[in-house]
């Protein structure tokens, strides 16, 4: 059994920058703290085709097998390894590969729908939002989805509009009333990204 | 001529528990950190009567002498102690006497529109905003008012309602947007409390 263990969770909405700003501190940290991202728990919907599967409500609390991560994180706090699932965005549905994910006292979880889930949020010790302002996060996902992940700027605003900016004023931005800390622009917050460096390299040094 | 000097700003609107948090950090690291506040710099009015003094605005960003603020912390970056003003709210003046303020590696500034003021700002290595819904905020003033200042219900709401919620609307809210970091709740958050005490020891231990 590990003790003091920190978990710490970094939701904000989709183009935020919360994923840059979680990349940044596992670039720092390496296999010092381990990490789990909600998207990797995507349900598996081998049932569907894959057409049906791209037509699916991937902003909602539902597409995830939150269950599952919550058992993950609680073993992970035990001091025991887990497979934490892929998902493969090609298929749309889960990988059959796995991630092995050492325990160590520092646990990141990345997400932008992980403060809804009263089951998961209270095992977050540090509850990190990162808030940025909706046009900056259309205009972000534009650019990913188009330039890096080949997709059609119709298809990506109509996402947009029909599910991702809903989902967002229906589930996300109402959970970020459970943030202990909120960080505008994510990633491209030198300051905010140093606090949580000194936190959890404090923590790693009382372990 | 000090190097590697942090100036920590702490804003947020009346109410939010901006002073409690930075109370609670003063508490914590005593004389090894310099403390200012804004409202230390109200301007004097020894030419106005009591009653006049009383109808002032002291929440609009002309009721600070900012610039004198401004050469203090310039001067205290450099290493030189100052005599920070300290304001009389019995009399709703300057007071006669001032507070020696000596030189530290970290330096924290307390005040509801320290963010507002672009000179002031940019001197700010740290900006933490205290962000609290405007109800608890006009619940604890109300409640601070009213028992520890003796003041009327009547006085304490019609002066929120006539000034204090305007300015916060008209120049806090906005100023928020220059924070590199958003604390809930200020004093009562312990999760931002351990970030910030982290943050300004990692700085202390470096100089």
């Amino acid at each position: 059994m590990q003790t003091n263990v920190m978990i710490i969770g970094i939701a904000g909405g989709s183009g935020s920058g919360k994923t840059t700003l979680a990349e940044r501190i596992m670039a720092h940290f390496g296999d010092r703290i381990s990490v789990l991202r909600h998207d990797d728990y995507y349900k598996r919907h081998d049932e569907l085709t894959y057409e049906e599967r791209a037509k699916l409500n991937y902003d909602h609390p539902d597409a995830f097998d939150t269950d599952l991560l919550i058992r993950h994180l609680d073993l992970l706090r035990a001091g025991q390894a887990v497979d934490s699932p892929l998902y493969d965005y090609t298929v749309h549905n889960r990988s059959d590969r796995t991630r092995r994910v050492e325990p160590n006292p520092v646990i990141l979880l990345e997400g932008i729908l992980i403060f809804e889930n009263a089951e998961l949020c209270r095992r977050l010790d540090v509850k990190v939002y990162v808030d940025t302002d909706a046009d900056v996060r259309i205009v972000r996902r534009i650019l990913r989805d188009v330039k890096e992940r080949a997709r059609s700027l119709d298809s990506v605003i109509n996402q947009y509009l029909s599910t991702v900016k809903p989902m967002h004023e229906a589930f996300v931005e109402p959970s970020k009333k459970h943030a202990d800390v909120i960080i505008p622009e994510g990633g491209r917050n030198p300051v905010a990204y140093r606090i949580l460096i000194d936190r959890i390299e404090k923590h790693l040094s009382e372990v």
